[in-house]
């Protein structure tokens, strides 16, 4: 594509920001944009060869950009319910040239097995609204309290509809917080999507994990392996060794 | 108690292990001796003024000796099914003078609520078999296979005995092995223990945990924190300054 056909891809009030690998993202810092915990669960998710693979609410589609560039998956689908955020997603979509790769498609978590059917995907990404009812302010912004709270879709939702969509022996990979990992389980364990893997990620080697990483397999038998602890920062401002890895040479 | 008596009370082939914090405890190496999951344990859970903790499972009597050097817990009872166990628990208390503080009660975890009835005590600590059947090799001393493998009780069991001999908002304190947290999650909630704080314990920074302690309340609704990383070794031999304190300077 010319550069300035690429452009016109871009509205007024938007940035483009580059991934440094390949490829970039179109984000509106008015409304949302993605934070460290997509770029984590990027890192996180094992795609394989030629896998079909979801993300429920997919935001500006930075999960699938990352996917596509991080893995050998066949092919990423991104689900979302803002049009407006639709819209920016599949522009960065065109934007990278991936139209083959990456589906944008605006609807409903809730319906989620309606719009794709029954056991269609081999693996389920998710970083869905963390705060539960009036935990934490209501973002003023509709857009971003959306993607924050859980206002369109809960916890429950999600999983409920990534145990439909899931082939069977499919995985989910999903960020959440920890002080819900309690409640997770109970809700991933009850549609039988087994918690196997599970990270936390600590800002600081001493302080409390503001993130956790969880695989879970559709029809796993129990037992979790929690792996080694992911910590941000080696000191304020400068990264550990291991997020420059995740994020590649341009963080 | 004059030295000499003290003496007596070690049996051929048993060492007298200083707590280095005025308290001592008796051990077989040819049985089974605590390790540093006890300690981390006692270091972990958070015992009030005056109150009466159990402790399920107790082995040597480590947990409630420490508990009493540590907290200002009113009164401490080890539970220990092994006869054998139990007596050396009870030398040990002898040995420290405690036997006003400690109750050393040979019986079995399964008929706790019975033992000691119902809602009375206001914390237990347990440091269970962590093995489940055949996982793991099964220790071909018979003591030491009691200990580690659910050979005469399961989780469920001192879960399910926990919740009964618990007030009402009591705590249970655990330590256990991170691969079974799901299974661990689950059973507590059943039992109404809600999980409320955890913290993993990681030998390095950079490997998987070994070690799980986690604090369940009576009662409690659903929120846990997850506590700062515990890592043991800065470096291969060398201890952090955190263990360090746990420790005490004896380490």
């Amino acid at each position: 594509m010319e550069n300035n056909q690429r452009d016109s891809l871009v509205m007024p009030g938007e940035r483009v920001d580059d991934l440094q690998n390949g490829y970039y993202v179109i984000q509106n810092p008015q409304k949302f944009c993605f934070g460290m915990d997509a770029v984590l669960l990027s890192g996180f998710a094992k795609i394989k060869n030629d896998e079909h693979v979801l993300d429920m609410g997919t935001g500006t589609g930075i999960i699938p950009v990352l996917l596509k560039a991080k893995t050998p998956g066949g092919h990423f689908t991104g689900l979302e319910i803002q049009e407006e955020c639709a819209e920016l997603a599949q522009r960065s979509v065109a934007y990278n040239g991936l139209e083959q790769d990456i589906d944008i498609v605006c609807g409903d978590i809730k319906e989620a097995a309606e719009i794709f059917g029954a056991a269609s995907f081999h693996a389920v990404t998710s970083n869905p609204p963390y705060m539960i009812g009036q935990h934490g302010l209501q973002n003023p912004y509709m857009a971003k309290a959306i993607a924050r709270h859980e206002i369109l879709c809960t916890l429950e939702d999600v999983v409920s509809q990534t145990a439909k969509v899931l082939k069977d022996r499919g995985r989910f990979y999903m960020v959440h917080r920890p002080f819900r990992l309690v409640e997770i389980f109970q809700v991933l364990t009850r549609y039988k999507l087994e918690p196997k893997r599970m990270q936390l990620v600590y800002p600081f080697k001493d302080r409390e994990p503001n993130m956790v990483l969880i695989e879970a397999l559709k029809g796993g038998n129990s037992r979790i392996t929690v792996e080694k602890p992911l910590i941000v920062y080696e000191k304020p401002g400068v990264y550990t060794e291991e997020i420059l890895k995740i994020y590649g040479p341009g963080v």
